[in-house]
């Protein structure tokens, strides 16, 4: 398939994870009358349903990767080609804004909103490394020996994080940036977005690192394979 | 199988399933004390519980498509000979009436009801035009590429579209259409199943136009082919 | 494996199963604060996860009926030996009644009890053979099918007819003999007992025929064929 | 892989769970505003999730086993050297502590503390033998028969087991341990860890010689087989 429509494919995606994170926290919210452990368990649920569908739909076709942090890690790996990133980072980035859109035209929300939510804090920021290292310990681990369970686990992975992490585990720099776009029960107020970028890129490294011990550094050693299709079929 | 035999598994198949959508509704609703988060919360729980197991199933007996907008797209993709598509249609949509009328009867409801929840406006088109684009990508990437992991996909899908979409996702005329003769939880009024419908063919329509490109069009370059058995087999 | 070693599986897993229904029945309810629609959340998808736990792990020792109604069913459709089928719905009565007094245990109740829940009417009756219907439907394709995926199957399907029905879904006379001994949330006073009973055989009847009747009754022509090893290793 | 890099993964995956299970702990209870079975259905989706996850992760890498009961009854069915016990234990327990730890810097809590939540009787100590008699069944059998879908198994079996047993079901030595150092919604005093263990031993070892005599002792005729790297790739 061409890089086009694999760039296509990833942001479509994307888009629609955005659409899910974001209109399932206007639903939860609106009819969880004020409990906000319903809000959030409507949210959670809904995240994990979509997760599941959406790899599996879009793996076959882009990676179904959704996430820089994936992206980056992969070409990092020798995984995925670094010419490739670029178009791929940009896709995800604004496949997410027009998913949050698509969500407020949805529920009737004006399109264009900018959260004043503030999730501030060495807390959250510490919740986002822990939430990033995670995510990518389970999807490198998970592209290397169980591609098929991927969306399983990412999917499983996420439905957790929304709940062990105190800043309901982003871990993701195009959904963050996405999520600053909307005033809902999602949203994250856009100057709470550096520090929760620069977390998750450093759980993302943290993750990596080890990973790439843990297996003896196997990408380093295996420089001149092209291993790209593998990996695309792969999450 | 003969048609015949897969028409009736057609049919009770989307039977069973409406049953688990307006009977859990019901139950959900009964049980919840006002609180429409938690009612929500049941009826989108069961449903993707019945889903994957009425998908398991009926898939290897009638393909558990359940759905005109999957038959339809299917015959369109080549994936299903159209001479079958009316009589799928057609036990798609008896199957649905019964399978309402048949909750009515578990929960001591008088069976012959029309409902009267407004579900109006271009918000809910909206919802309705993303849910049927999303679960028609959902079903032509799997049938393609995953068929084992279809019904998880579909399944997991609906969850996540009960609250993500303003409308919680009908996406299949049969069930909008059986929806209307019941005034519980799940129901919707019928002057607005016109709407619905458009809507959910709109969606339908984008989702096939895009997996053809996505894919170049495999569907039109391989017109000879039967590959129905395996279509069947698939979802 | 022997039979005296499958039958004691058989009784173990499903003591493990109504240790599971009831169990979480009880502290579903002492937890909600009177909501029952969080207590019945509660206990469905706890009851889920035990299925699928329970089904995996006695699957390929006995069968992992925990059922009657699948074991003659299965005898009837020649899966199974006709000798065996009385040693396995003893060892499953005797486990479940097990299975509620070791919940019991567990929740500092009294032991022996039996309920005063009152599960009347044609409502209730007609939702068994509704839940049983569909419970040996999912049982019987499955095993013919979809083997490796009958513990997520049975699992999903009960979820949501926890909820579509209005009886909560028995489905199984050896499950409701065993809930008529407990006084709690699970409960079902005896004299509900025989009429959920008969409705079951009649679901489960009904079923059978359906299933011979789409498969052109297999069973009924390869009479001469021991199937019980694989329909053992199956479910 | 060294055992070296084992035992870190081993630890590594362990802090993760407890993380997941302190973490959606505390935040559960926080959200749920005083509903209990709100906050406990908060933890025990977040825990089911996680291991999910977690298992797949570290499955391929250590085995996942992140309890000394699983990596000891392996032991004893042979599936699992004698001599790599201890640094696994160490492993499992530091670890545990490290994820207590972790998640009360994401939530802001003070790092170090210790539970006053009693969880004292012979009802919560009988709870915890079933629980773990129940763990090492779906473990030992799913090992043996289906490798592949123990992640799935201990999951959902655990998301049952917080409801179904009046302890919650720690059914985990290490993760007991750990969970004194927590006074928030998942912790134990100290002075009831002790009772805790003993029943999570007794409960382990019935298990054990169930499952040995179900298969007529296989481990112990298969003595000088060394199985060890299946039993690592299985669970």
């Amino acid at each position: 398939m061409t890089l086009a429509r694999r760039a296509v494919a990833e942001g479509l995606g994307t888009a629609m994870l955005l659409a899910v994170v974001v209109g399932s926290g206007i639903m939860g919210e609106r009819l969880a009358a004020g409990n906000l452990a319903l809000a959030l368990l409507a949210n959670s649920v809904a995240t994990g349903g979509g997760l599941i569908a959406l790899i599996l739909t879009f793996g076959p076709i882009s990676g179904a990767q959704f996430n820089p942090l994936v992206t980056l890690s992969l070409a990092v790996m020798r995984l995925m080609p670094w010419r490739e990133v670029p178009p791929y980072v940009v896709a995800q980035i604004i496949g997410g804004v027009v998913g949050v859109w698509a969500a407020h035209l949805m529920f009737g929300e004006t399109v264009f909103q900018f959260s004043v939510k503030a999730r501030p804090g060495m807390a959250l920021a510490w919740s986002e490394v822990v939430a990033s290292f995670g995510l990518l310990m389970v999807i490198l681990s998970g592209v290397r020996h169980r591609a098929e369970a991927v969306p399983y686990a990412v999917a499983a992975y996420i439905v957790g994080a929304y709940w062990f992490t105190a800043s309901t585990s982003f871990a993701n720099p195009a959904v963050t940036i996405a999520r600053s776009l909307t005033n809902t029960f999602a949203g994250v107020r856009p100057q709470d977005v550096p520090t929760f970028i620069v977390a998750q890129f450093a759980g993302a490294a943290a993750a990596t690192l080890m990973f790439a011990w843990l297996f003896k550094a196997p990408a380093i050693r295996a420089q001149g394979r092209d291993t790209r299709s593998e990996a695309l079929k792969a999450p």
